[in-house]
């Protein structure tokens, strides 16, 4: 099987690298600060009852579901049934692996449209569930003087010609990610049509993944399904985790149409049977709270602080990037970093190619990790991210003064 | 899909119509009684620490993996290194669809097999990761004067050469449960060893669901792990939720060595990348303390008095019934009850076959509700289990109570 001959996942391996060197861990995107006290208290709060110890019904506790109904009623201006057109997951990436499963076949040649960079669970997802991953790669079109340090994420962009020649009749799905990992692209309105037009075109199943939905800075974020005639071919992916900073409590969502979402709760009814209950309680508590207390506009206020705080270490230093408008990434270009000749890899990073090495190479050398972006491309276009890092600012300010220290070797 | 036609879950089923109906619900194997105190405090706790509320790594949190790691070199009497040999997973569900998935391929004609009754999730599970199930149902030679209401868990029997003779070149796994769901057998040694020396003779994978290993009554549980040669080609799955009494909580995990879970590992980050981490610490940090206090002693005790209050219901009203040697479930014989010609079923109870009537008749007649476990079999021996409703026992006294003032109607 394809997992007899599988290392260790790029995050694990990243992390203990950033470990084994005390390195500042701009690496995986989880918070390194705490989450606020309303939702710990909301956690905590929960174990009292009995029930909130138990396994929650497959689709997920009715306080849950409730919430989720009015966040996406509000959000989509149409009532939604949350006992038909939700279903909770183990974490947004076994809700994305339930719908591949629900939409996908085995043996048949289904095809799932990727656009590249695309977030490292997808291909396997896809693959486990017996489709085919199609990549089609944004393009990069800056619009400002090449000469200048920063190009947009705006200036990443899908070629609507290129996506149409990737469809053929064996294609099912196309997923898109907004705001997206790892470019911090949002998706303008306009683009969003020109994609949805295709996909009504070709009868195509869109997975959204919003999953960043809440963080975008000075652009509005769009939801595909809110435009006229998607919702009917839509699934929109959501994570608790990143919502409310709590990446490990495993609480996702999928909503769509009833016609979608129940071969979707099916699917996950077989892979985990359900998601915890106590965090889905504590969850529930949350997003009624945060309405309460504006959470998500203070939130995105802070993430917005982070991500100037290391746009300013980057511009101070001169090592170009993308500047994202959503999520906690970055891309910074490091093709200006020159690596000995005879610097000394271990064998699992050399197997691994030139932007591994990079990565590698700078962490040790620099002080800050980051993730390998080629991870999310196909092998085809791996090329296209070679001069790339990620870096996460989901981290605490300590950490940003501390990468900033460090990355003054730079200069 | 598989997916596109599947309606309820018989769980969930079977929970909406309990309430329905106002049923005492010894249904579904859910505590309806709160975790012990140090257990709740034991999860509360955790949310102070800010790293215990992100991602952990895919295979699990160094503080569970060393708990876990020294219960099982008690187990085993054998040193357990818990970082090659050991993953956590978000569910023991989970946990076994991750070793399907690892080592099974699609359209390859690789098969399982499966002693009948069968957990339900174990079939969809395996056709999910490409495998065919193949059954052999356990037999029943009561030993006792088959005029007498009780028959012995011990008297459900596999027939050696059936088994044998269900291998062929295709065969990969075999399925091992004990304590058995729904029968209540708890394997000898013996049985063990001839299971044993058939997957030997064949080069089979055992796949031991030992979720219920805690809870046996006056019989000794053994690992089939433990057992000469048998450590190598084994992966032994266990439950904290289970365990604790608190099955929403999804953490559960595999145990084997390093070349068996190294696989496990790999397909269970592609398909929910890890388990929730606050709740993995909770339960590290309960599985510490249950040492201390003796717990898992105590709690046998205190389920050994559920299964006899409800085996005295039985004998009391004169429903004949399998006597269980471990976990929380009973099969009762139900050939006696008698339905009315005229009597009206819904669609979706009467299309599920007789079963599934018998187990709705019942409770909605004596307002006790159970599980059909024809769910549990395949199409070609469902008749095996016709007369037959399960029973969970992890109940309070009240509904024990409750269930015997209802079913003196029987008399
Ligand atoms: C599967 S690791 C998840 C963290 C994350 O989404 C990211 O860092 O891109
Ligand atoms: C998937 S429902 C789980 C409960 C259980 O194991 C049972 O009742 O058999």
């Amino acid at each position: 099987s394809m997992y007899m001959s599988t290392g260790l996942d790029v995050w694990t391996m990243m992390n203990q690298i950033a470990a084994s060197v005390n390195a500042v861990n701009l690496g995986q995107g989880y918070m390194s600060f705490p989450p606020k006290e309303f939702i710990k208290k909301a956690a905590q709060n929960t174990f009292a009852e009995s029930t909130h110890n138990q396994y929650a019904p497959p689709r997920g506790r009715p306080a849950l579901l409730g919430q989720l109904g009015a966040r996406f009623t509000e959000k989509l201006g149409r009532p939604i049934d949350p006992n038909s057109e939700v279903s909770v997951h183990a974490g947004a990436n076994e809700a994305l692996l339930s719908v591949f499963t629900a939409f996908l076949e085995h043996c048949k040649g289904h095809e799932v449209i990727l656009m590249e960079p695309a977030f490292d669970q997808y291909t396997p997802n896809i693959i486990m569930a017996g489709g085919k991953p199609v990549y089609v790669p944004l393009r990069v079109h800056p619009n400002k003087n090449p000469s200048e340090n920063v190009i947009s994420s705006k200036d990443w962009k899908l070629d609507i010609n290129e996506l149409e020649s990737a469809v053929n009749e064996n294609t099912r799905i196309l997923v898109l990610n907004t705001p997206h990992n790892p470019v911090g692209k949002v998706f303008t309105r306009e683009e969003l049509e020109a994609i949805g037009a295709v996909a009504e075109r070709h009868n195509l199943l869109i997975v959204s993944d919003e999953v960043y939905e809440h963080l975008t800075y000075d652009v509005e974020h769009v939801s595909i399904a809110t435009l006229p005639g998607m919702w009917d071919r839509t699934i929109t992916v959501g994570s608790a985790g990143k919502l409310f900073g709590v990446t490990g409590w495993r609480v996702g969502w999928a909503v769509g149409p009833e016609e979608l979402i129940k071969p979707t709760l099916s699917a996950h009814t077989r892979i985990v049977f359900t998601s915890n209950t106590p965090l889905q309680e504590g969850i529930a508590a949350s997003l009624k709270q945060a309405k309460e207390n504006d959470f998500f506009n203070i939130q995105r206020q802070e993430y917005q602080c982070r991500r100037d705080r290391l746009t300013a270490i980057f511009d101070d230093v001169g090592l170009p990037y993308v500047a994202p408008d959503g999520a906690y990434y970055l891309l910074a270009n490091a093709s200006s970093i020159r690596i000995p000749q005879d610097y000394d890899f271990p064998q699992f990073i050399e197997e691994r190619g030139d932007n591994f090495k990079l990565v590698y190479f700078f962490t040790k050398e620099f002080g800050v990790s980051g993730i390998p972006p080629t991870e999310f491309y196909s092998d085809a276009h791996k090329n296209l991210a070679k001069d790339y890092i990620r870096f996460a600012f989901c981290k605490t300010d300590k950490e940003l003064e501390e990468a900033k220290r460090c990355l003054q070797k730079l200069k």
